[in-house]
């Protein structure tokens, strides 16, 4: 399946909280930098999409926490592409440390226009999901 | 419904993105920020709860998008305890700027006890959210 | 002295490492918060600064930590405008915990136009100080 | 020099302000990615210090922005260890992107023991930066 990207980081203090663990939050900066991956491991770059005059700004965010992410810490973080429609579309996220499954969670994002408006995906978009 | 707090906070440009709206992690701090001010309502107090052995991990978390937050905006967040189990309970949440609804989501909660294992919600937290 | 605002924020969870203080690095998002509340209480805007064409981007930033501050910790920012040359600025904060000094700490912004070039401090900013 | 770390990250959406850039407080976090960098290319880790009953916390921090990093730069953090006294250390940084220079800065670290007091830098860390 080509729709899968792993990106790999390391958890600093900055992300954890006084429970000792990743901040809640900080999930969804990994889901991102999982997603930007994404795009690049395809040739392609958010950054382009943009100056295209197309955003995807995300509509909808969920994660669901199993095991607490720590300092220190070397993440994989699986970026899926799940779902596209005609003007939105779906990641799904696992975020692991080895082989251990610490959050699954998944982003919708809304296709728009320069001005702000619900449009279809761009040509250069899905040339680039099944490139 | 006492169950129900507003919290007030003003948009930094720490927590825009260069999309120039709030970078949509920081919803979920909006949302800590809310959940804390529930407890100080009441007479709570998060941290007092830690000292007691007790932790209320975050396990699943979620937000819809719907207007843009932007800088400088003056946000209003509502906390409200939603739901309590018997070991776990959920807040529900609204990003209001004035009367706009610009987001809503929630938070779902276990309580566990010192050595991190789910345990009954304890008799101080009960007595908090039925003041 | 007319150039000072102090401004109060709440610290949550998301600004904690660890270590069980506030990480090091938010201590300048509590700085823009305060710089922000200084425009403000003046009856400016660092927004409507923008759209006359300004900038006011940090070129240095500084912190001397004193005693860590805390989860829940209301906090209060003295922002003092300390300097003011022709394409340039300077200012200086407190971070006090009710009278408890608990960080010091500056920034220097240049002021630049649209074309990201140094420029003269624009007179409805140098009104805005002297009001 | 055997003192010098080079760490790399990737500049996320979540790093950026609406100002396009990224925001002035995140060099920080940049500078104790390559400081936490620092300590495992010589074979250490920050966390076993802490088990080891010592601290290192900030007490001064400062940064000179030089050049803006932005969405998607390839960032590369070079962390020095510039001085050595009998209860303090500090880092020099610098932030490139390929060649060019964007910031520089440093960090002031007090060595502390598990009660909070200055105490001498412990041999275990001294074995460190001279291996």
């Amino acid at each position: 399946m080509l729709e899968v990207t792993d990106a790999t980081l390391r958890v600093i203090f900055g992300d954890t909280d006084q429970m000792g663990v990743v901040y809640y939050a900080n999930y969804f900066r990994y889901f991102e930098f999982a997603r930007g991956e994404f795009f690049r491991a395809r040739g392609g770059h958010y950054g382009a999409l943009e100056r295209e005059g197309y955003g995807l700004p995300v509509v909808a965010a969920h994660c669901d926490y199993r095991r607490p992410a720590k300092y220190d810490d070397l993440l994989s973080i699986r970026a899926t592409l799940s779902e596209t429609r005609r003007a939105s579309l779906r990641f799904d996220y696992e975020v692991r440390r080895d082989e251990a499954l610490l959050a699954t969670g998944h982003t919708v994002h809304a296709c728009v226009g320069r001005d702000g408006k619900p449009t279809g995906l761009p040509p250069s978009l899905l040339k680039l999901f099944t490139a």
